[in-house]
């Protein structure tokens, strides 16, 4: 059996969502056991009305929870007693092999940060996610967990997301691109070009493809698409937002007039499979849940917004990186790599 | 009548582009003439197939052209006699209100800065484009020019969006957003955190909003989204590449089977209408022609790989800034602000 530490509180939309995501999970992955850390005045109605299995669920009240707007740093100090909080700690107890949480990302990064405390080697942590692509999914990183990327952070990045690529995707040797505004290597910020003058040396042992650009990240030019946390946060939720503009445009004219809405609906109706695989395939729900990277721990974000399948999916990517011994692997790859390419970036690590 | 400079050379796909897109503006835009700048020996055929109105165009044969991999500062410094650099020179000497080009984003930049210099209180130029939304059109800025970004040049971009923003969409009090990676004003790197908090001064006189995320810029939170080029061009590229992805998507299923091929048919034919109402409004066709701000000329940036019609938009789009007198109109608007908002930045602008 696999425990998972569930932070039931972090979501926008409160802890149904949380706790329909478990019954969810709880049904589809048999060897899933789940401590779920939140309000249990709260948690208790919904987990009675849900109809969970209580045999494979514990619940444990936490009498705090973070809101999204507050500062990572304060939550940090004064939330122990949160459900993130508590949900972290229950795996560096060892009660729980992993943690999902929706909450505030700048905290959960901070108590993961801490509580595990970063991989030898590096120096900074990454949020990483899968994302969908014309014929596969790609990792990109970092989403957001560094807003201000150095140099050495995009190495480092490009270096975990190989091993993660390996590990996760399964492909003996991941194609690595370096976000950048151009393919041509003259462009971009200091930092970028510095960082492809590394990537690129062939001690560095990695597939470095060099610079690719923001339409790269869905037409799979790469496995694993570089960046830094700001730039790589705002590109993935610009595609997404394009998907809804679409999606919005196309409702709105098909309610333009009773015969759009009719040709419309028959449309759907037949092109129905084809679009339905379009949907299915670029729904951000099917790769929710980012893996924390670079800590020695597994720590996985959901979106903040996600719905009780988002939810799901999250707690289902979780799984999978513990089956796999995601860590194990991880700390055994870096160990691999640390004497012959860690030295690039050894000084200022942490 | 209007005068374009057309560099014909600049394109990814050769001098055909341009001279299609020339006879689709001639034949769509009256009041238009058109300078072209481009090797003869290649051009004159091509207008000759093409047929276009010989008495509404004149060619200006240059030996030299840019290529998209070339340094600017060496396209600057050694391509002095290029079709770029010659349509640039044109609009300075007064043959040209305005200079479109498909070349080489950073050396038309240089030349753009170099020729026309800077508006006064302005210090850095960049690239605003409109992006389509939901409901309507924002424009966007900057989308490349400067790779490099301080609080300032967000701080003056968000200035010239407003001004543009009036002139352009016909906006009394445009609405401003700040791109950043959550919409809370404790997120983000030190630069857009230092511009939130100026722009939110109410001496500024902006309607600002404040920060918006990646899905904001395409689901019309605001009328102008200020951003840094690098972070600008990619997450606008990555917008783009999901929506060929979803077409890619739809057709490589619809081609799975010949029961999906015919369905897929069946159901774009009824669905048609409202899925062309999708395309039309997503084409970046149709938005291509990024006006390159705050330099003391007009100077339009079109899609170095787009087509024939998207070349004949971005000569449309560059006719509606001259018809609109955006530069005058700029000039006024910047005096206007000078004495009570520019103080801000006066210091170091060139």
């Amino acid at each position: 059996m696999i425990t998972l530490a569930i932070d039931a509180m972090g979501g926008d939309k409160g802890p149904a969502i949380a706790v329909y995501g478990v019954k969810t999970a709880l049904e589809n992955l048999p060897n899933l056991k789940v401590i779920l850390f939140g309000d249990k005045d709260q948690l208790v109605p919904i987990i009675k009305k849900a109809q969970l299995d209580r045999s494979r669920i514990e619940i444990h009240h936490t009498p705090d929870f973070i809101t999204h707007g507050m500062k990572p740093s304060v939550a940090f100090r004064k939330m122990k007693n949160s459900s993130m909080a508590l949900a972290v700690a229950a795996v560096k107890e060892g009660k729980a092999d992993a943690v999902v949480s929706a909450g505030n990302t700048g905290a959960l990064v901070a108590f993961g940060l801490f509580t595990f405390r970063m991989l030898p080697g590096v120096g900074r942590p990454a949020i990483a996610s899968l994302v969908p692509g014309i014929n596969k999914g790609a990792l990109m990183l970092d989403l957001g967990a560094n807003s201000e990327c150095s140099t050495k952070n995009l190495v480092e990045y490009a270096l975990m997301g190989h091993i993660y690529a390996k590990v996760i995707l399964e492909l003996e040797n991941p194609s690595i691109g370096l976000l950048n505004m151009g393919a041509e290597d003259l462009k971009g910020n200091s930092r970028v070009k510095e960082a492809f003058t590394i990537l690129n040396q062939k001690e560095m042992g990695l597939n470095f493809k060099g610079f690719v650009e923001g339409n790269d990240i869905t037409e799979n030019a790469v496995d694993v698409v570089v960046t830094d946390g700001f730039t790589g946060n705002i590109a993935l939720k610009a595609a997404e937002g394009v998907i809804k503009t679409m999606m919005e445009v196309a409702k709105s004219h098909a309610n333009s007039s009773l015969l759009q809405r009719i040709l419309f609906k028959i449309g759907m109706i037949f092109g129905a499979p084809s679009l339905l695989a379009v949907k299915k395939r670029m729904d951000p729900r099917r790769y929710n849940g980012a893996w924390l990277l670079g800590i020695n721990g597994i720590c996985v974000k959901s979106h903040g917004n996600t719905d009780e399948y988002g939810f799901y999916r999250a707690i289902k990517n979780t799984l999978v990186a513990v089956e796999k011994n995601l860590l194990d692997k991880i700390r055994y790859e870096l160990e691999l790599h640390q004497a012959d390419i860690w030295i690039e970036s050894d000084n200022s690590s942490s």
